[in-house]
C-alpha cells in the first residue's frame, strides 16, 4: 500500500508540474501568441501522460485522479478503504507539483491564480471532458489494456482543444492549479463548479459505459 | 444492436465536437495564423480518431461514415438491414456534435456556414482523400487490423495538409458541417459534390483494394 | 508481380503528394514563417510513411525508393530481375503525385522547381541522411519487423529538421520534386549529386549494418 | 564488444546531431520565435530518440547516456569493466555529433557555446529532468521493456517544456553541446554543476524505484 500511495503522489505531482511548467515554458517562449503557447502545453501533457500511465499503472493502478478512483470504486475495481488515502496522496501530489515547477522557473512558490474561468459554459466543458476522460479509460480498460496509456495521452491531447475549459477533467489537477498565477492557473473560487462538473461527467460515463458494454 | 448505433452515434458525434471544438479554439488562439490553427486542429483530430476507433471498434466497428459502411456492406461486412440505421446514427451524432461544440465555446447553437468550399480542384480533392481514407481502412483490417485506429488517425493527420479540401472524407462530418459557421465549416450549397466525390472516393478504393488484396 | 509494381507506384504517388501538397498547403497558411511551414510539411510527411509502409509493407516490401531497392537487392533481399521495374514504378508514381498535388492545389500540373538546393554542404546532408534512413531500415528489419513503419516515419520527421535538406533520402522522391516550384521542389540541375549522394549514404549504411549484426 | 561500443558511439552521435542540427534548423526557420523553435527541437529530439534506441537497444543496451550507464552498473546490468569504454564512445560520440551538425548547416566546425545556464534553478532543473528520465528507463525496463523507446522518446519531449533547462539529462550530450554556439549550447563553465546534478538525479531515481518495486 505504500508504494501504491507513493506512486499516486508521484505520479500526481509529476503531471502537474508538467502542466504548470509546460504552461510557464510556452507562455514565456511564445510572446504572446497563445495557440502556440497551447501547442507547447498540449504536446508535454499528453507526452507525460503516456509515460506516467505505462510507468505506474502495474503499481497503483496510475489514477492520478480523484474522480477515476471514485468511479473505479463504484464499479468494484477499487477497495473502498483505499479510496480516502488515494485521494489524499493525489491531491498531495499535485500541490507538491506546482510548487516544484514554481521552483524550477524561479518564480515565486506560494501563489493564488487570479485566471477566472467561471460560467456555465466552462463549467458544462469539464462535465464534456470528465465525461470523455472516464469513458475512454472504462471502455480503454475492457476492450484494449495495454493501450490506456496511449488513450489518456492521445484523448487528452484532443480535448486541450475540443472544451473551452481545456479540459481540467481531474479535482487534483484543479485544485494544484489555483496555486499558479500562470498560464495554466484557476482562480480558486470557480472550482467548486469545477469539481462537481468533473463528478457529473464522470458518473455519467459509468452509466453510458455500462450500456454499450452490455451488448 | 441499440449498443451498435449508440456507439456510432456518439462516435460521430465525439468526432464532429472535436472538428468543430478545436477549429474554434485554434482559430481563436492563432491570431489569424491559419497554419497554426490548422496545426492545432489537425492534432486534436488525428489523437481522437485514435482514442474513437480503438473504443468502439468492437462495439460498432467504429465506422462513424456512412462511405465507409456503405463500402463494409459492398465487401460484405456490414448487413444490408444495417446500413440505413448506421447512417442515421451517424449523421444524427454528427450534428449533435456540431451544437455541442457550440454550446462549450459560447456561440449561437444553430448556424449555417458561410465558408464556400466549391469548384472542381475542391471536389477532386474529396475524391483522392476518401480514395486514400477507404483503402486505409480496407488494407489496414487485411494486413494490420489491431493498427487501424493508427493507421486512421495518421491518415487523417497527413490528408487535413496534403488535399486541398483539408480532407472531409465522410458525409456525415460533411453536413454535421454545413451547421458551424466557423473554422472547419462548409457552406451547405457545396455539400452535394463533396458527398458524391466522397463515395466515388470510397468505390474507387473498394475496386484498387480487391486488385492489389489479389497478389 | 503486378500487384507489388501497382503497390510501389502508388505508394511513391501517395509519399510525393503529401510533400509536395503538404509543402503548398503549409506555406499558404503560414504567411512567410518557415519554421511553421516545415513544420506542417513533417507532421504530414511523417505521418503518410507509417501509413504506407504499413499498408503494403506485406504487398511489395513498401520500398518507395530506389536506394532501398538497391541495397535490399545488394543484401539478397530483392531478386535482381526485380530492381528495374520496381525503380521505374517508383519514379513514375513519384511523378505522378507531384502532378496530382499540383491539380488539387489548383497551380499548373507542370512546373519546373528554381529552388536551389546545391553545394557540398547539401550533398553531404543528403549522405548523412541516406544513411540514416537505411540503417533504420536495415537493423529495424533486423531486430523490431514490426515497427519498421513507425522507425522510417519518425526517422524522417527528426530528419526534416537535423539535416540542412531537409532531407530527401530518396532518388525517386527527388526527381518528382523537380517538377514542383513549390516549397518542396529541387532545381533538376542539383539532382545529379543529391542521388549520387544518397547511393552513398545507402551503401554506407548496408556496411555499417553489416558490421554492427556481426556482434 | 566492439560492436556495442560502435552502437554507443553511433547512437551518442546520432543523437547530438539531431539535437544540435535541429536547434540551428529551427532557429533559423522560426524568425526570432523561440517558442516555434523549441517546437521543432522537440519534435525531432523525441522522434530519434524512439529510433535510437528501437534500433540499437539489442547492440548495446541504447544507453547513449553515461548516467544511464552509471545506474545500470550500480543495479548489476553493466559489468564494471564496460562502463568506461562505454562513457568513452558516448562521449566522443557526442562531441563528433556536434561536428557533423556543424559540417551539414555550413558554420564553424569548433565552436565554443557562450549560452549561459547558471544559477540554483537551472541545476535543480538537471536534478529533476535526470531523475525522471532515469526512472523512466528503470521502471519501463521493470514493467514494459517493449515500450522503453516511446516511454524515452516521449518522456524527453515533455521535459524539454517541463524543465526550466530544457532537460539536458545526460552528461556526454551536454559535454557535446559545449561546442556549439547555437540554440542548443551550453557555456562549458555551466557543465560541472549540470553534470553533478544529473548524477544526483539518477542516483535519486534508482532509490525512488527501488522503494516502488518493492511493492
Amino acid at each position: 500500500m505504500r508504494q501504491k500511495l507513493a506512486a499516486e503522489f508521484l505520479g500526481t505531482l509529476w503531471l502537474v508540474a508538467t502542466v504548470v511548467g509546460s504552461g510557464i515554458m510556452a507562455d514565456r517562449l511564445s510572446a504572446g501568441n497563445d495557440g502556440l503557447a497551447l501547442l507547447g502545453n498540449t504536446i508535454a501533457t499528453g507526452a507525460i501522460l503516456y509515460v506516467l500511465i505505462t510507468l505506474f499503472s502495474q503499481i497503483s493502478g496510475a489514477h492520478f485522479n480523484p474522480v477515476v478512483s471514485w468511479v473505479l470504486m463504484l464499479k468494484g475495481n477499487l477497495n473502498k478503504q483505499d479510496i480516502t488515502p488515494y485521494i489524499i496522496s493525489q491531491i498531495s501530489g499535485g500541490i507538491c507539483g506546482a510548487f516544484l515547477a514554481h521552483i524550477m522557473f524561479e518564480v515565486p512558490v506560494f501563489q493564488l491564480s487570479e485566471n477566472l474561468r467561471s460560467g456555465p459554459f466552462q463549467y458544462f466543458s469539464e462535465i464534456v471532458a470528465s465525461f470523455g476522460l472516464v469513458l475512454t479509460i472504462l471502455l480503454g480498460v475492457r476492450y484494449r489494456p495495454e493501450a490506456v496509456a496511449m488513450l489518456v495521452g492521445l484523448y487528452i491531447t484532443a480535448a486541450y482543444w475540443f472544451t473551452a475549459s481545456t479540459s481540467f477533467a481531474n479535482p487534483a489537477v484543479t485544485i494544484a492549479r489555483t496555486l499558479t498565477n500562470s498560464f495554466s492557473g484557476i482562480y480558486y473560487g470557480d472550482t467548486g463548479f469545477f469539481i462537481l462538473a468533473q463528478l457529473i461527467g464522470g458518473y455519467l460515463a459509468l452509466r453510458v459505459a455500462r450500456f454499450l458494454e452490455a451488448g
